[in-house]
């Protein structure tokens, strides 16, 4: 077991904020591994506002809120973080509103840790851009189209308003396919703003806006290109982050490609940091990137498929809103035990998302979380038990990945 | 105290019928008065799905769901009785198939008691009618445009399979202003209706879809005129039905005209049977019923105003989608316990209902059934207490239900 890696306050301001905030103490963050089974890791990431155990599966809460669910559901569900994203709530409602609002956690009326992105990926992927220089990125909001810029520090500094407990550098995030020398070019780039990230991270813990203690994570990149994803690797981790994000994959490679820079990543990763492999996702990703080594999962794939009538079950897929399932009265999945596999069954979900009716995307949706954080936590189990490749076997013969239940 | 009054199945078949379903019991419905003050009473509605606390306020769940809740959410806020549309549910999914799924509660995973209206409202209020005839209606679906009948024999029939513990006898709505002369007309072949919906109830007990006793209710009509509404409140009383149901009012009259309507019809209406007054409401208008001896309502104001934004509080309504709520950090009602309440703020909610974000109105609408809900509740307490009238002065004296708070 390694020692847990800690991140914190120094103890006096520490002190200090824990009184004025009325909290009895302010966890710093740190990270230990509970224990390995080959590659794979069980540990548990301590932050102020509770303990992650690790791999942990995100939902995704793009706007302060996980599509469809309640807080309350997020805690029944068992899901232990919340990932929320810079880029939409610096737009609305504002970072400002919600560093007055007391952060994030507060905001939302969800008081266990929250993680946010560094609006990188939307900058980069998502809108039309204006220019990119090395100073920052400048874009048009998707909203109204007024124009903004993000730098490194201005990203750190939404970042620290809006208060989540683990925060990312801003970085650069690649297309698929792309040339070598683009990858390079913003690779290296993405590796300086790291440095002016952690910079202005430093910088703010003296002027902090909220009191609890904010990890920053390093980005690594370098495309699909080997000795990039390992010169990212090893030069964001020369800068000494409390913990490590994969960044640039699952957009649209083949799944082995995606494996394999994977490996050339983690390679050069400490031990003793958190991974976290940004943007995934699948069920079976997931398995293959915690036997990797990747301690943390993000993914809209849970809501974003439910609302869409699809569900993940340890048979496959099934999309309850087609025909077949208009009376069909077992529950989405038999083996799950979840509020709505126990209480509702295909048939009724179907008429519900058939009619307009919100409840069946919350069903589907909760469905969905619910099943990514019993994968993780199984996988978890199995890690514990020095048998996680039995497990594996035992997953892929059951789950079929790429067709669909009708 | 009044006698409960009893409507039940035989001991056999109940007996036999209980086994068949693994019930310990099934309740026969029944309703007693526990206190009166003045006109206003409390009291209990016995169905095999449990106890109702009269005063009741029944959400409506139109297509078997009450919009944005789950039932989860329903027992929360301590509701005991949804009201579910004949109609829409006839149409879709098809009331076959709920009978197949064991009926509606079973189908919408709600172990208390349901309601069903007999779907007149809405082939009359809703639809271009083809044809009225002694026999029945036919009207047009508004979902594909098909042709169907609804006679008052059918809609028994459709409600039988429905498997509601309440269930209405199909009524002729007729809309404000009308002549006298139409209303005449409508109000009489509505106590035609009844009559052949009494039969077809007595003699589908023998052959029920479900095996718990069902309800049926007469509904007095009789538009804006006082004679008729006491000539239908007479003749309907007459066929004697376990409960009467005053339809066809808050359809666009002044108020006071609608509590003088009410009047009329009450006054004929037996002390020892429930008094459901259709459609109704508004917190003023359940005031002001409850004086005058109404037992149940239900109405589609607070999920629909909560979908719009606006939400009851103890001082009036909020538009709280509004802007002056943008960086209110206070909860919706500071006098209201309820989870919305309790975990977030006005600048929050109006920020989800900005981004387009489900939990906005779901949290509206949790609420607004709450309001209406603990609103009976005190009402039925002010009542066993000996103090409605002062009860409803106080209420008066805080509630502004004409204005907007901003």
């Amino acid at each position: 077991m390694s020692r847990p890696s800690k991140i914190g306050l120094r103890p006096a301001l520490k002190e200090r904020l824990s009184k004025k905030n009325n909290l009895s103490e302010l966890n710093e963050f740190g990270f230990s591994v509970e224990k390995t089974d080959s590659q794979a890791r069980a540990g548990f990431i301590e932050t102020a506002h509770g303990t992650i155990r690790t791999p942990v599966f995100m939902p995704v809460g793009t706007q302060a809120t996980v599509k469809t669910l309640s807080p309350e559901e997020l805690d029944q569900i068992g899901v232990e973080v919340v990932l929320a994203n810079t880029y939409h709530l610096y737009l609305r409602p504002g970072h400002e509103l919600i560093r007055q609002a007391g952060g994030l956690q507060k905001f939302m009326g969800w008081h266990r840790p929250v993680l946010t992105d560094s609006g990188g990926y939307q900058v980069f992927s998502l809108l039309d851009l204006n220019q990119i220089k090395e100073e920052g990125v400048t874009f048009k909001s998707h909203l109204d189209g007024s124009c903004h810029l993000f730098t490194p520090e201005r990203v750190i500094e939404i970042q620290s308003a809006l208060g989540a407990d683990i925060i990312m550098a801003f970085d650069e995030c690649v297309p698929y396919p792309a040339e070598e020398d683009y990858v390079r070019l913003a690779c290296e780039r993405t590796v300086r703003w790291a440095e002016r990230c952690r910079t202005s991270w430093k910088s703010l813990s003296q002027d902090q806006a909220h009191p609890w203690p904010q990890a920053l994570f390093g980005v690594v990149q370098g495309g699909m290109y080997k000795h990039l994803r390992q010169w990212s690797a090893k030069r964001t981790v020369e800068l000494d982050f409390p913990g490590y994000s994969i960044g640039g994959l699952s957009v649209g490679e083949p799944k082995a490609l995606m494996y394999e820079m994977l490996d050339h990543a983690i390679e050069y990763l400490p031990p003793e940091r958190p991974r976290y492999l940004m943007g995934v996702g699948h069920p079976e990703d997931m398995v293959e990137a915690v036997r990797r080594g990747v301690d943390m999962f993000d993914c809209v794939v849970p809501t974003r498929y439910g609302r869409n009538g699809t569900v993940f079950t340890s048979r496959g897929r099934l999309v309850v809103k087609n025909a077949p399932f208009a009376d069909d009265f077992q529950p989405l999945d038999e083996e799950c035990d979840c509020y709505a596999c126990r209480n509702f069954s295909r048939a009724y979900i179907r008429h519900l998302i058939h009619s307009g009716e919100i409840l069946g995307i919350k069903l589907t949706s909760y469905h969905n979380v619910y099943f990514m954080v019993r994968l993780v936590q199984s996988m978890r189990q199995a890690i514990v038990e020095g048998k996680f490749d039995r497990w594996a076997d035992k997953f892929y013969n059951r789950y079929d990945s790429g067709g669909e239940i009708s």
